[in-house]
């Protein structure tokens, strides 16, 4: 049987860009496992409130609903080991949660605070209020006042990532010799970015950005196929 | 024949307090390697310039001399495969590269920021000068002043914590159900600055610090042996 993954879109159903369901997605392909993505959105409440969740990704396999990115990552692991491993044994399972860590105390904060004013106009005008009035109280401040002056902002942001860009000069992957889970996580946020905002995050002559481009470039190009504000 | 492992101490021999060499220190307790601890000093640079080294750690193993502290746990992990493993697998081994870029670039800046005045008076006169033009060098102002008003610094440090706690609020070591090379090379940091400064640096209801803790308290205390101005 198919998988379904849920995946958060705005006006535009190919348009996916939820950082949390694109950790989902590349791993999918990477399990190499057919599955379909349903685009989902804010207002769809009533579409996964079986599967206990209220927010993307969900994840169904069968009677099997999942939901939580790092649950289905090691679901996805532990159900399916006989395809490629997604964390490369106990100890990247490990580490790759505190890569999680890092993304989502670290990453996702400051991407934000970078893009996501950008969001509301790809939006169904019957999601934005949700969304403008989450976010704002989520920031403390209007999305407009979160973002100005972002352009000034981007040394500081891009000095944020020098833990991940000195790995990623020694190594190809964060993973190692080939991608894995630790590389879609962090995957996630700059494909996010990518998706709903036209601010370049990166130099073309950071080394995050030649990785950037080969998971981009990964599986066919399947994320570089979703539409973007910022094609870099 | 037993191993040597250089490591940086002040004017008490027993009080060895370099990052870095504590990572070996652990590592080598880890896999039950029985070692020599040689206390090194910044001018006893003459003593290990045939391992092609200026600093520690270095470590001797038989005709072997090795340097560099990411290397040095490779080394130990490859040559020593029968005994306790200190990655878990490849993954692990490529993350724990990123845990440890995020060491050199985040945490110890920020904990040398708050300790480094403290070490010139535990160093022997003939080190202190040495020690202190270089470090005012590295930090572009004297070593008072980049420690200047510590203490309130203190909870914008505890922040920069916020993805080793999340990943430790799950599991009680980074590396998983045991510890492992991430744990000592994180470990380190705190370590060096138990054993120079009296500044305590987590609170002690911080998962990071029970975690801390524990690490004290492994190998039959071991690191907690050694004498420290924060006891915590």
């Amino acid at each position: 049987m198919t998988l379904v993954l849920h995946e958060l879109c705005g006006s535009d159903p190919a348009r996916v860009f939820s950082p949390f369901c694109w950790r989902i997605h590349m791993a999918l392909l990477h399990k190499g496992l057919p599955f379909e993505s349903r685009p989902w959105r804010f207002g769809d409440r009533a579409e996964i409130a079986d599967a206990g969740a209220d927010k993307v990704p969900v994840l169904r396999d069968g009677d099997r609903s999942l939901r939580e990115s790092w649950d289905i990552l090691l679901y996805l692991e532990d159900h399916y080991p006989g395809r490629p491993t997604l964390f490369g044994g106990e100890g990247g399972r490990a580490l790759s949660r505190f890569v999680l860590d890092w993304c989502d105390t670290v990453l996702h904060p400051a991407v934000g605070g970078l893009i996501i004013s950008d969001i509301p106009p790809l939006l169904r005008p019957a999601d934005r209020d949700y969304f403008e009035s989450s976010r704002t109280a989520r920031f403390g401040r209007p999305l407009h006042e979160v973002t100005a002056g972002r352009e000034e902002r981007l040394p500081a942001f891009r000095k944020l990532l020098e833990p991940l860009r000195a790995t990623l000069r020694r190594q190809f992957w964060l993973h190692g010799a080939t991608p894995g889970a630790a590389d879609y996580i962090v995957f996630g946020a700059f494909q996010w970015a990518r998706c709903v905002s036209p601010l370049p995050l990166l130099e073309a002559e950071d080394p995050v950005h030649g990785w950037r481009g080969r998971l981009l470039d990964a599986f066919g190009g399947a994320a570089r196929a979703v539409p973007a504000v910022d094609p870099g």
